[in-house]
C-alpha cells in the first residue's frame, strides 16, 4: 500500500463507498505486514515508498548479480518502481531474468521498470553539464528523475571556457523549476548558473579530469565553496542522488 | 525594482491605474541603471534582488568595519533587506554608523535589518541540529531563514546517541516542508532525518569535534557519503548556505 | 604447549595424577622449545597461542601461495588452528596441499581449520552490518569470531537509512555481549547502535561506496568522531581485527 | 530510576517486600518520565544510564560556561555521576555554582562529582602512555574511569625507544583486565603492548609531536594499522573515549 | 653594473664614445666582484638583476626585522630597487632606518623603494580579482608589477556569481596584454576570464574562504584543473609571484 | 571566419578592392552563424579560434571514439587545425574515418592535423624534461607547440642529481623566448632553471615516481613551492596545457 | 676512469712507474671526455662514479624496454657496474640482448651485472624486515647493497607484534655498521631497533597493508615521527635508495 | 658508568692497575643499577648513553617547565650532558634551577650543558640551509651536533634560485664527511647537493614557507622523492634528529 493506494482508499471512504470499518481493516492489514522483508543478505525496505515516495533503489556496486536480482525480485514482485543504477551488462541480464520487462540505459549505466503510479512532480528539471565527458553522470540523473515522474530539458556541454554557449540559453534555464548541474574538472559551472536564476541548484560533481582534480575533489571542493547563493552539492558522480533531491524539490 | 515593484507595477497596468507608456518609461528606467555599483574595492549586485529573490549579502569575513559599512549603506540606501554573516561586534559598530536600526545577532553573529517587501515561504522550515555546540551554526541559518521570510521550527540537540529524542518528535519533522539538519563530528544526523521524512534535506556540516574531526571534514564526508535518499549537503559551518537554498525550495 | 595444555598439566598434578618432578620437566622442554620457527622468510611465533590465546594468523595479502603453505603447513603441524585471511581461490589449492581438511570461505575470503581445544566465549557476538556491499567484511568477521570459539549473531543490512529495521531487533541487539558493527559509506550505525547498548562496540569501516568515501576513509571517520559512547575502531575492511578484539573481550 | 534502583526494586518483589502492583506503578511512573530534559538549547538524556550504565557526560569545548552549568545542574539535581571533559577553569567556576562539591583535575582538564551507586568495575584497567607530554590525555582517561568505578593502575613514559621500561613491567601488565595505552608521535606503543598481553588493548592517539605528526593523524594511523591482534582505536586525544570504551569491557 | 648599465655601456662603444678596451676593464670589473655577498645568515644574490632583470627580492616571513633591514642596506646600497612582500609594520620601522625613502602600502603588505632604471613593460596588465576579502592579495600583485615598470589595470570584485559585472568589461579585459586573476574559494574566475581573452592568464589562488576552502586548496585545484585553456597557477596568496611572472611575459 | 580571415577581410577594405558594404555583408553573416554547433552531447565552440587564437582541441579522455570523431568532424569540415589529446589506437581509427589526413604521435598520445593559417610564434620554446620517463609529457607539449605555430627545442634527461648536463646547455636555455620544464618525482627542475633565465618558465609536473610522489602531487607542490622567481604552473602530465599558455605568450 | 683507476694511476706516477707527463695525458683525456652521453631520450650521467663512488643507476619504470636497453649498454660498454631496479621480465629480455651476463632477482625485481672494482664496505649491513610481505622491498636494498660492495645480514619477519623475535637477536643486530629496517603497516619497527643500537638506522617503509595504510604513508609517517634517536627515512617501497645510503655511510 | 668509563676502566685491567675481581665488582653494581629512574610522569632513561652513545634528550614541547627541570636535574646529577630541545625562555629559567651552568641558544632554541666525555666525530658535518628562514632548525641542528662530538662548518642561504652560491662552495662540501641539508619551501636543495657529493646527505625539511608549502609537506615530499641517491629524510623542523643521525654516522 504506497501513498496513492493509501489517498484512493481515503477518497473512497469520504465519497461513502467504502466502509470505515472496511477501510480500516485494510489499513491494519497492510500496517500488520513487515515494513521490511528478511532476505538474510538484506532487509528489503517496503515501507519506503509510503515514506518517502519512492521505492527502495538498488546501488549496483559490491553485490553480486545474483543478490541484485533476488532484490529486485521482490520490488517487481509488489508492483512497485524497479530503479537500479551502476549497472553493468551482467547484471542487467540476472534483472532481466526477474523483470523481463526492465530496460538497460547504456549510457546511464542504469536499469529502470516503470510500475505503479508514480506523481508527476510539477515543473520541469533541467540538466545541464559541462562537457561531453560529464555524460554518464548526466543521464543516470536524467534517467532517475524522469522514472520518478519529472519532465527533464537536457543542456549538455556548456563549460565554462566558451560561456557564451551557456548565456544563449538562459531563457530555457530560467523557466526551470529545478535546475542539476553536473561537472567534473574545475566544477565552476553551478556557480555561474546558480548566479542566473532563482531556482534552486543541485550541483553534482564528476570524477571527469585527471592529475590534481583527484577524482573529483576539486570539483567538489569548487562547489562546496561556491560564492554563489542556492547550490548544494551530493557526492561525486552521484546522478542518482542528485536527480532525487531534485525530483523530491520539485514534488512540493 | 525588485519582483515585488514589478509586480505591482505590472497589475496597475492590468488594473487599468497605469498607462502602458509610462509603465514602460519606468521599466525602462530602472533598466538603464547600472546594474552594480562601483565602489572601486567592491562592485556591490544591485539587480541581485530581481534576478535571485533577495538582495546581495556580505560575508563578514576578509573584510574592513570600514568595507563592510560602505557596501551596507549602498544596499540599505537602497531600501534593500540587509545582512552580514560572520560579523563580530566591531564590525557591528561600524554598521550601526549606516544602518542605526540594524539588529546584532550575537550567538548567529550576524547583523540583520529587514527593509523592502520579502515574500513569505509556503511552508515551515524545520532546523535540527545535533549537539548544543553546533548552536552558532544553527542560529545563522535561523536568522537567515527568517529574513528571507519563512517561518522556523528549531529542534536542538537530537544527536544520534540518544535517538529516542527525535524520533519522539517525528509528527513534527514531518511537517516541515523542508529541513535544515547541522551536525559535527560524525554528521551522521541528516541520514536518520532524511530516512523519516520526504522533505528535501539540507545538511550543514559544523566544525564542531576534535582531532580526526579535521575541522569538520569527518562530518562532511558523512553527509555526501550518505546512504539515505534525499540529501545536499552545504560548505562546512555555512549556516546560511543552508537556509538560502532552504528559502528558494520553500517558496517554489 | 598451549593454555590449555598448561591447564591439565596442572590439574594432573593438583589430582595427584602427575608428579611435581615429571611436570617440571615437560614445562622446562616446552620452554627450551624455541619460541618461533625460523623459515627464513618467515619466523613462525610459536609460542602466540600461550601468550594471547590464539596462534599466529596468516594475512594473505603480499605472501605468495607457497609462502603461505609453507607456514600453514608448520602451524597445522603443531596441532593448532590455522586461519588465513584474504586469501584468493589459488592460495586454498596450495594450502589444501598441507592441509586437506582445511576450509574455504568464499564469501569472507578465509581459510580455516579448527584444531586443537577453543576455549568458547562468555556471550553472544552480534555482528550487524549496515548494507549487503558490506558482507565480505561482515563474514571475515563471522568466520574469525566462530574459529575462536564464539556464537554468533548475524544481523545484515540494517542501515540508518530504514532506521525501522534496526529498532525492531533491540531485544537482539541488547542480548549480545559484544557488538560488531560494519559499515561503509557514512558509517553511521556504530553511532545508533551503540546509543542502544550496554555492550562494547567494535566499529568496522568498509571500502563499501564511491567518490568522497575515499576507500573508506568516510566512514573510518564517521566511526572515530561518533558522539556516541562505548565505541572503538579498526581498520577499514578488517573484519578479522574486529573479531578478534571481541573474542578476546568476549572470553573475559 | 538507573538500574541499581530498577534491581533493587525487582529484588524486593522477589524477596515479597514490595507488591508486584506497587512496584508496577513504581515502574510505570519512570516511564512515563520523560527520557530526557528539554532546555531548548541541549536536550539532556536523563534515560542514558539507564540505557549505558552511566549518565549523560558533557563535552565542555563549544559550549558556554553558563550552557555546561546548566546541564550539569540538572544532572547533579538528579543525583547522578557528573563529568565534564576538556573544560578550562572558568567552567569549573560556573559549574561549581550549581555544584559546589565538584572537584576540577587540572592535568585531566576534566570536573567530576561522585554520586549514586556506581557499580564496580571487575579487575584492574592498566593505562599506559609512552611519554611525559602525554599526560593529559591519559590522565583524562584515568579520571573518566575511576569516576567510573574502576580500579587504575598508572604506568607512564614507557615509549619504545628505550623498550626496557616497559618490559621490566611485563608482570604488571599481564595482570590487568583490560588495558589503555596513550602515545602521539608514531604511536608504535599500542602494538608492542598488545604483543605481550591476552588482554583487549584501546589505543589512544594523542596530538603530541610536530611536523609529519599532523596533530595526532601519524599515531593514528600507526595504531589502525597495528600488526598485532586485539587492539582498537579511538580518536585522537580521546582520553575520555578510550576510558568509557574500557570501563564498558570492565563491568561485563 | 645592470642589464640597462651594461647597455648604455655597449651603446658608448658603439657610437664610439667609449674606447673598447676601457669598456672591456669595466665589464671585467664587474665580473670579479662576487656575484653575492656574504652576511652569514643570508648570501645577497648581487648578480640577479643582471641574470633575470629585476635585483633579488625579500620575502618578509621567518626573518627577524634586523635581518630583512641588513640585507635591504646591501640591496639599497648598491642603487637596486627594493621590495619587501609580508612585511609587518615592525619591518617597515627597521627598513625605514637603513632607507629612509622606502613607502609602506598597507593593503599590499609590501615595502618599496624605486630605484635604478627599470625597463618599462610592454602592454597593460590588468589585475582582477573575485571579491573585496581578496585585496591584500591583489595589491601585493599590483604594487609588486608597478615596482617592476607595469602599467596596471584594477578591476576588483567581479566574481562569478554575478557574472554580468565583469562581461560588462569584456573590452578593457581584452586589451590587456597579460591578466592577472585573483580568486578564493572555489576559484572560478580565471577560467571565465580565459575562455573571453588571447591574452596569458596568470591564476593566483587565495586562502579567502572557510570550511571546505581548505586555507585557499578549493581555489588552487580549480584553477589547476580549469577547463579553459591559457591559464598557469602560482601558489596560494602568492600575488607577488603572480606579478613577477606576469611582468617576465609583458617584458618580451 | 578566423582572426585570419578577418584581417585580409578588412585589407581588402583597405586596399579597395572589396567594397565595404559587401565587406560589412560577409562579417555580418558570419556573426549570424551560431558561435557553436550542437551536437546533442557536444556543443562545439566554433568561435574559439576567433576569441583565442586557436580551435577547441578535443581532451581525448571519458568520450566514445564515435563522439570524439564526430566532434573532430566538425572541425575539420570547417578548415580548422585538429588536435585531439589523450588519444588510444582506437580513437586514431576512429578519427582517421573522417580525416584520413591526421597523424598519430604515438609518444605524445596525440592526433594532429595541420590546417588553415596559424601564425607564427615569435621565438623559440626550449622543452626541458627532468628524466626519460617524463616523455608522454614532454612531447605532447611539443607536439601541441608545435601545431600551434612555435619552433621547438627539446632538452631531454636533465634533472638536477647530475647538474652538469643541464649547467653545460646554459646558452641554449637562455636564448629561448619561453621555457616549459617537465618533471616528476621532487620536481626541482623548473626552479633550478628559473634561476638561470630571464624568460617565463611554465612547469609541468608529471606523474612519474612511486610512493610518496603520490601521482605527482610531490612534484606539483614543489613547483608551487619554488623559491625561484618567474614560474607558473599547470596541472600534473598537462603537456597540453603548457604548450598552450608557452604559445599564447611566445605569440605576443 | 672511475676513482679506483684513477687511484692506480697517480700510485703509479708515485711509484716511478708512470711519467707525470703520461699520465697527466691519460687525466687530460679522460676530463675532455664528455661527462655524459646524449642518446635524445637519456643523457647517461657517465661521471657519476667519479662522483659518487656508482655508475647512474637505471629505474626501470616509466621507460620502454627498448630505452632501458639502451641505456645499460652505454655503462655495460664503459665497463661499468648495471644496476636496473623495478623491472619486470620483459625488460630483462631487452637487457639480456645488450648484457647476456646480466642476472635477473626476480624476488627484488632487480637486473645486475657486477662489472669493474667496487670498493667493499668496512662493516656489515644488517637488514631487518617487518614481514614476510615486505620481503620484495628487502631484498631490492640486499641485492643493491651487494652489488655496491657491502656483506649483507638478513634478519626478516621480526616484526613488533611478537617481539622476542627480535630481542633474541640483540648481539647480531648490535654488531652490525649500518641498520637498513623495511617494514610495512604501522612503521614501528625501526623505533624498536634504533633503541636497542648505536648505528645508524636507515627506515625504508613499505606499501604493505590495506585500508587506512593509504598505500605505505601510514608506515612512513610513523617511521618519521619515531621517538626513537639515530633514524632517518627513504620513499615508500624505495629498497634501492635506502641501500645507497647505508653503502655511502658503510664505505665511510 | 658510560661506554667512556667502561673503556677506561677495563684499559686498567689490560694494563693491570685493576685486579679484574675489582672490575668484576664495579661493572655488576652498575648492571644492578636500575636501568632508569622512576618520577611516576617520567621513567628517565638512564643507559641510553651506554646504549646509544649519547644520553636521553629531552624534547621541550608538551611538558611543563617543572616537569622538564625535574628530568634535567637527574641527568646533569648523573653528570651526563644535557640537551633540552624547543625550549622556551620560561624553561630555561626553570632548567637553571636546577643546572645553572647550561646555556641557552635563543637562534635555536635550545639549552645545553656540555659534561662529561664526549667522544669526537672523525670529520667535519657540513650543515647548509637554503634560506636565512631555516636558521631555527640549522641551528637547531649545529647546537646538538657540536654538543655531540662534532666539528660543524655552517653554509646558510644557498638555495637553488640562486644556484651559483652553492656550485662556488663545491670544494668546501666536497671536503664534509657528512652533509646536512635543511630547506623549505620546495626542498629542492637536498637533492642538488647529494648529486655534488659522496658522503651522505641528511635532508630536514622545514616548514617555511605558506599557502602550499602545507607546514613543510612541500618540502618533505620533495626530499623522499629525491631524483639523487644518497639522501635520507627525518622530520619537519626535526634539526636534533638531522644531527642525531649525522653525529652517529660521523662517529664511525
Amino acid at each position: 500500500m504506497n501513498t496513492s493506494d493509501l489517498q484512493k482508499l481515503l477518497a473512497s471512504v469520504r465519497a461513502g463507498t467504502l466502509e470505515p470499518a472496511a477501510a480500516s481493516d485494510q489499513i491494519a492489514a497492510a500496517m500488520r505486514a513487515a515494513p521490511f522483508e528478511d532476505l538474510g543478505f538484506a532487509r528489503v525496505d517496503t515501507h519506503r515508498e509510503l515514506r518517502q515516495g519512492f521505492p527502495e533503489v538498488i546501488l549496483g556496486i559490491g553485490k553480486t548479480p545474483a543478490q541484485i536480482a533476488a532484490i529486485a525480485s521482490r520490488i517487481v514482485g509488489r508492483g512497485q518502481a524497479l530503479l537500479v543504477t551502476r549497472a553493468q551488462q551482467d547484471v542487467y541480464e540476472a534483472v532481466r531474468g526477474v523483470a523481463p520487462a526492465a530496460t538497460y540505459h547504456a549510457e546511464a549505466r542504469a536499469i529502470t521498470l516503470a510500475q505503479g503510479e508514480i506523481p508527476r512532480g510539477r515543473g520541469t528539471i533541467l540538466i545541464a553539464c559541462a562537457g561531453t565527458s560529464d555524460l554518464h553522470v548526466a543521464e543516470e540523473a536524467a534517467v532517475t528523475a524522469e522514472l520518478m515522474g519529472n519532465t527533464i530539458d537536457r543542456l549538455y556541454d556548456v563549460g565554462v571556457a566558451g560561456i557564451h554557449r551557456l548565456l544563449v540559453e538562459q531563457n530555457r534555464i530560467q523557466s526551470a523549476r529545478v535546475v542539476i548541474v553536473v561537472a567534473g574538472m574545475e566544477g565552476a559551472l553551478p556557480s555561474v548558473v546558480a548566479g542566473l536564476v532563482k531556482a534552486p541548484v543541485i550541483a553534482v560533481p564528476t570524477s571527469v579530469g585527471y592529475g590534481a582534480s583527484f577524482g573529483g575533489v576539486a570539483a567538489l571542493l569548487g562547489m562546496l565553496n561556491s560564492c554563489a547563493n542556492g547550490i548544494a552539492v551530493v557526492n561525486i558522480d552521484n546522478g542518482f542522488g542528485g536527480a532525487t533531491m531534485a525530483s523530491l524539490i520539485n514534488h512540493l
